[in-house]
């Protein structure tokens, strides 16, 4: 169910919104090219913990190689294990947390997954098809991070 | 000059330093995964006024698709005037000023460039092509952004 609604929640992530967000957030809108992304619609596509802001999406603004999300985890909220064929780029804006990577995940009995601290302006990239997992490990504080996307839409796989 | 020095500055921003950077930086080098963008090398690439930092880049990370940079503009400080055939989003972390677009930029004579604000918090995307420049107008604060780009490395024309 956990894996169903987080699929669910990232090919869709910019589907839901875009006829009500196409407007008011296209880039071709002028004098609307600046955006407050204080008042962007946010959402959390039925997974409790998370909100979610599409800052440059392939529906809602017309990327093709590029997307880039804000996204918050409440305190124990995470990510699925999950992989997916595109390059992925986090920058933690806020929080602490946990990141899973497991290397070499193309092989047949990839290697155990691996566990890295992340911490507020702290960055990591994620390799094309490698299985991870973001966690807010932090019981008091939000986990905010800005997600940077290749291939729009991002294709998930469990 | 202007024009030269950030050419110059883009199309070798991940070179110069690479050597030095690659083995303390690797996305396959564990347990180095996870890296404190405050730790990060610095470098303005002869262009004063500016501080660059590579977040995800092709030659020093082996980004295929998406390149992440962190930049700070001092005040005052800006961007030529120019163009690239690669995405664009920007967001902003710090501090204010003023971005420059001109719509239609494939047009023969594209029109006047118009002429917005930029915010902390606010983020905004530069079409493929379209000619741009952002400039630090605050005489007082630095601009400090994350600056998202495809198909790296960027190559720019001014």
């Amino acid at each position: 169910m956990d894996g169903f609604l987080f699929i669910f929640f990232i090919v869709s992530s910019v589907l839901l919104s875009a006829t009500s967000e196409a407007s008011k957030c296209s880039i071709n809108g002028f004098p609307l090219l600046v955006r407050n992304i204080s008042e962007l619609e946010q959402d959390n596509y039925g997974r409790a913990g998370l909100s979610h802001i599409t800052i440059a999406g392939s529906v809602m603004h017309g990327m093709k190689e590029v997307e880039v999300w804000h996204q918050t985890f409440a305190p124990g909220s995470r990510t699925p294990i999950h992989r997916h064929s595109c390059e992925e780029v986090f920058v933690v804006l806020r929080g602490t947390g946990t990141v899973y990577l497991s290397p070499s995940s193309h092989l047949k009995h990839p290697g155990t997954p691996q566990e890295f601290s992340i911490f507020s302006n702290s960055t990591f990239i994620i390799p094309v098809n490698d299985v991870h997992q973001v966690w807010n490990t932090n019981d008091h504080e939000d986990l905010q991070m800005l997600v940077i996307i290749s291939r729009p839409p991002v294709k998930v796989r469990i």
